[in-house]
């Protein structure tokens, strides 16, 4: 991802710095689910997000044969409107945790994975993920799912501010529409993360091998 | 702030919804710090930076007289290279807590203010800022600072999951370049925030008076 | 509950202050789950544990009736052990989230309750409860459940840390023993929470009313 | 430390396990700052605290010779009552960050240690301390410093709930007094973490050796 020529550019943002790949990863997959995926979904069937989904299927079979944790996540509301933050988007007010448009999708399932359903745009805030990651010894996430504008960039900057290499495969992010997706991409990529192609991280996860 | 008709307000992303202003606001002020307004730091002098700095100055005043809870933040980074995140912003690495880029600018100090140095792009990360909202019983942030494409936009996204109602007056928010400054500002009004004219902000708080 | 003369006392820790309620409160219970408590399994059937339960079943019959939000949670591991913290508590390890043995009791159960699982001790650790309360506006928390040495300990210091004000009605607590419920009930009176008895609480309670 | 024969061990808990050490060790000092220490101080000058800071001094030498991380803490209250939480402790209202009483103790001060003040129980709580962590690849916390009963207490539950590995040399944790410093090295021996001799943590840090 080359940023553009810019004011930031001048002043030092992100220009051909790379933060680089650590020793341990994991792959975070966000909101997959059948409400941004799904055509039958009235949110579902955008181009970006089916692409994406695609190559992040390609991606957890790598890692899933390397032992590389994954970790997903699904976004969707609690039935007791009280208890969730003020969204101003509707469909947020509609799905309903547990409710089918809140399941990852199939081609991206498997029993191995743990999912974290959340209620918030970051996949840290409010669940155990911290806590997942320290434990397994992890110093390098590689965020993948939609929306680029919505979740995916929430939850860059939170694993950004706790300290862990920030890897974003292009490829691997979707949006409901062009113009924030790259908008977004380029947010981040001078200053928290590192939007590479997919074929880096997977010349990256090649070589390792954890027992499960 | 109009969002555009794309495919998000097809999906009913911030069509018209308000959050609206709840029982008690705090001013939080991001980053409005020497080194990115004044002119003699290499990223400072922005022109809509310094048009929200004096934006803010007039709101912290009203806020002030009013005994309303303002708190301002900084961001820079320790001594040690080892306890920062991996900032990919060569000014991040070079701004240390405490030194002089990293002062609140005199227009804007007030000893009355609580200062919450960070690390991170979000005031609430790191911070004991939750504390202090909750303390005081805050259920409403008006967010004010720069950039809106970093800092702002990860506070944003914290004060929003943690169920407060988010308001950034346009005015008071700026950032290094325009396009990047509207398209967070849009981004967050579809979804977590209202982000209104600074004059509504001005009537909310008019009324209101709180006990030093 | 009456700090013992000491040291602690000597130097004006919690001899004789109150924090006091606040203006809007919310009930956790905490762990109150069949493992802990039903006699058929080896951890349950503890006396301080049962009397707690049915205290609390009272509580949580007037706060329903009065609106008031009630939120659970039970502990429990993910069957991933790499996602669990270190326990070295062997029944935390065969307590998987989801089983019989992580289901609140059927006494205390209602469609209407919040139910967050955790891994941790403190039910503010990894979960949305920090967004469920400010969302809510809550000032106070009473904190029931079980055991006091464990998980109470954890989220009475957690919630005092968010800022919240903690009450602690003495009968709604319990222990698998003796020594350890009372040394940690002196602990945290004298420190962070009002270790009151129930009957306060119920006279604070009384006469609120909140729409459902 | 070995757990008394109760209910507790009955049930597994802690029943001569270990967690054992990790790859990377960071040493916590928790509130061994003047107040607490020096004799002039009316809450300073008890036994246990005199000889846990003689303790963790020896440690601290060893651990900075070898490159371990060393982080400090000191706790205290911002100046506006309206930002603490709601301490019962009077003297957590007169201890002001910043002034002489929330100053480390000079024997274990060092130009390289971070120092992350608080105005709550735990070093973790609204603090930066989980970046600097993640950020150094550490799986392990020593933890150091006083009141058992208080911020060792909370300071161990929290580096738990994190993943870390949690080691407690018992010479190194001291209180004001001993029932409540025994009873809590009890509590959190049995579920969170291991309270061992000195001599084993200076034993594991031995070998080790990382570029500063």
């Amino acid at each position: 991802m080359s940023t553009t020529e810019d004011e930031y550019a001048k002043y030092g943002y992100g220009r051909g710095q790379r933060i680089g790949f650590g020793q341990k990863p994991a792959i975070l997959v966000i909101d997959f689910q059948k409400a941004f995926v799904d055509p039958e979904y009235p949110t579902g069937g955008r181009p970006l997000i089916l692409s994406a989904v695609k190559a992040t299927a390609g991606l957890l079979r790598e890692a899933r044969r390397r032992g590389i944790p994954v970790i997903q996540t699904v976004v969707g509301c609690s039935e007791s409107k009280r208890d969730n933050p003020h969204w101003k988007v509707a469909i947020c007010h509609e799905l309903i945790l547990g409710s089918d448009g809140c399941q990852v999708v199939e081609e991206l399932r498997d029993p191995s994975d743990v999912v974290l359903p959340k209620r918030v745009p970051s996949i840290f805030f409010g669940t155990p993920l911290a806590t997942t990651l320290v434990r397994q010894g992890v110093d390098t996430t590689i965020v993948t799912g939609c929306n680029t504008s919505g979740c995916i960039r929430a939850t860059v900057i939170d694993s950004f501010s706790y300290g862990f290499r920030t890897i974003v495969p292009a490829e691997c992010v979707g949006d409901m529409e062009e113009a924030p997706h790259w908008a977004n991409l380029t947010d981040v990529d001078r200053r928290y993360a590192d939007v590479i192609p997919l074929s880096e991280v997977m010349d990256y996860i090649n070589p390792l091998q954890y027992a499960a």
